[in-house]
C-alpha cells in the first residue's frame, strides 16, 4: 500500500524527509538561468529548462538520503503551460530515480470536477483505445473545504492505482488560525477536518495501520501537532514548515508515532537554497543541498 | 474596475450568465474528437485540439448573448500539459472575443506559494528584462481555507492588475453542508468566511459598490443565497450550479441586488452539452448551445 511503499523508503534510508522542490528562479544558481537564456533567449522555454536542470540535480544529490520529493505545483504554474510540461518531466525522473512523489496542488472542487484533478494527478483516462496516465503521481495534497463528496474521487482513485492523498487539516502559515482554530461545539475546527477525514477513510488502512487520506500538520505548531498525532491514529501525516518557516527537529518530534512512523517532513527552502549560505554563487548547489539534507536527517534521527 | 467591467458587459447584453467550459471528451460532438484522432492520432495532443476547437465554436455561439466564459482549469490538466496549454489559448480567444475571463482553479496555498499562483493566473512574472503574463485572466476562483494570508497576494495583484477574484463560501455540492455550515458561535462557517473576505477587501471597491473579491455561492442553496446576499452587500457573487446541477431562475434570483445587479450566474453542462437533446449527434451543438443561452437569458430576466 501506498504510505507502507513510503514508510519502508523512510525506514530503509532512515530519514522522514520530503524535499520540496519549489523552483522559483531565484532560487536557482545565477549560472544556470543565464546559460539557458544563453541557447534559447529570456523566454518561459528557457526558465522552463532550468527548472528541470535544477530539480533533476538536487534529486541527483540528495538521492539515497532522502526518500520523497513533493514538487509544488504552483512555481511550475507560475511560468506557464512549459513549465506544467516541467512538473510532469520532473515527476517522471524522481519516479525513475526511486523518489516516493508528492503533487503538492492542494485542489479542491466538486465531485465531477475533483474526479478530473484524481483522474490527472492519481489516476488514468482513455485516449481513444488507450489509456493515459497525465502526472502519475505516488499522492497529491487536497483541500477539504468542499467536503466529503470534493475529496471521494481522490480517494477511489488511491484504492484503484494504489496512490494516496494528505488534505489539509491544520497548514503552517500564520493565518491557519483564523478559521482552522475557530471552535465548533468544543471542537477546532482543524480537528474535525482531520476527523472527518480519517472516518471517511476507514478500511483502507495498510500493513502500518495508516489509511489512504493523510493530513497536512505544520511544523509550526507543535502542541496542536503532538495533540493530532494522539487522535488520528490511523493517519499519516506531512509536516510542511520545517526551517525557512521556522520549525526544527524538536518542533516536529510530535509527528511521529511511538515507533518512530507515520510521518514525513517537507523541507523546501533550507535544502534547495543552501547554496546561498556558502559563498560559492550557486556552483555548489549540490554539495550544499546534500549537506543539508545530512543535517536534516541527523537532527530528526536524534530526537526520534 | 475589473468587476465594474463585469456588470458593464452584463448590463449591455442584459444577461447575467457566464458559460462554464468544462471540456471533457463525452461533452465533445463525436465527429469532432473522431477528425483529430484521425489527423494526430489518439493522443493527448490530438484530444487537447478537439477541446480548443469546441471551446471556440462555443463561444462564436454565444457570442453577443453571453458576456463571460468560465474556463474549468481540471477539465484542461486532466489531460496533462498538452491540456493547460489550451487552457492558456481559450483565455485567449476568449479575450479577443470580448469576454470576461474568470480561471476556475480554485488554488489555495501559504503566501508565498499563494503569490506564485496570483503571478500566473492574474499578474506577471519577469523572465530576463521581460515581462510575461502567464495566463492573464480576469478573475480566478480561490479556496480561503488558509486564511488571509493565503487571500492577499491575488488581492493585491487584483488592485495592480485591475483583475477580481472570487473565493469559495458556499458550494454547490450536496456535501457543503459537513464542513462550511458548522455553527461557529451563533453563526455558520460559510458566513464567517464571507465577512472575512468583505472586511479584507474593504477600500477596494468600485463604482458599482462591489469590491475586488466576489464570493462563490451556490445555486443549489437558494435561501442561503438570499440571507448572504443581504448580509454582503459588498460581494459580487459568483454562482454555480444552474441547470444540469438542479438551480433553476427562481433559485438564483436571491443572489441579485435591488438593482438587479451584483452576481453572475455560472451554467456549463446545460449550454455545452444542450446538443444531446436535439437528436443531431452533435452537428448542432453552436445552434444547440446557443439556444440554450437565450432560453436561460430569458429565463434570467424574468426574475429580475
Amino acid at each position: 500500500m501506498s504510505f507502507d511503499v513510503l514508510q519502508g523508503k523512510i525506514d530503509a534510508l532512515g530519514n522522514p524527509t520530503v524535499m520540496g522542490l519549489d523552483p522559483l528562479p531565484e532560487y536557482l544558481p545565477p549560472e544556470m538561468q543565464a546559460r539557458h537564456f544563453r541557447e534559447k533567449g529570456a523566454t518561459a522555454a528557457a526558465v522552463a529548462d532550468a527548472f528541470y536542470e535544477f530539480c533533476c540535480g538536487l534529486m541527483d544529490a540528495v538521492q539515497n538520503i532522502v526518500p520523497a520529493v513533493k514538487p509544488q505545483s504552483a512555481y511550475f504554474e507560475r511560468i506557464g503551460p512549459e513549465g506544467v510540461a516541467v512538473f510532469k518531466k520532473t515527476q517522471e525522473y524522481a519516479k525513475a530515480k526511486g523518489f516516493y512523489t508528492i503533487a503538492d496542488i492542494k485542489r479542491s472542487d466538486i465531485g465531477s470536477t475533483a474526479q478530473a484533478y484524481s483522474d490527472a494527478y492519481l489516476g488514468a483516462i482513455r485516449v481513444g483505445e488507450g489509456e493515459l496516465r497525465p502526472f502519475d503521481f505516488d499522492a497529491v495534497t487536497i483541500s477539504a473545504y468542499l467536503g466529503t463528496d470534493g475529496v471521494r474521487p481522490f480517494l477511489e482513485n488511491a484504492v484503484r492505482y494504489d496512490k494516496a492523498l494528505f488534505t489539509l487539516v491544520r497548514t503552517s502559515n500564520a493565518s491557519a488560525v483564523e478559521l482552522q482554530d475557530l471552535e465548533v461545539g468544543g471542537e477546532k475546527l482543524y480537528a474535525i477536518v482531520g476527523e472527518l477525514m480519517e472516518k471517511l477513510a476507514a478500511g483502507t488502512e495498510g500493513a502500518q495501520g495508516y489509511t489512504r487520506i493523510g493530513a497536512v500538520v505544520g511544523a509550526t505548531w507543535p502542541e496542536e501537532l503532538r495533540a493530532l498525532r494522539a487522535r488520528l491514529r490511523r493517519t499519516f501525516f506531512l509536516v510542511p514548515g520545517y526551517g525557512a518557516q521556522g520549525g526544527g527537529a524538536a518542533d516536529v518530534a510530535g509527528a511521529f508515532d511511538a515507533g518512530g512512523r507515520g510521518a514525513v517532513i517537507n523541507a523546501s527552502r533550507s535544502i534547495i537554497c543552501a547554496w546561498k549560505k556558502t559563498g560559492k554563487n550557486g556552483e555548489d548547489y549540490r554539495e550544499a543541498a546534500r549537506a543539508e539534507a545530512l543535517r536534516m536527517r541527523d537532527a530528526l534521527r536524534a530526537v526520534l
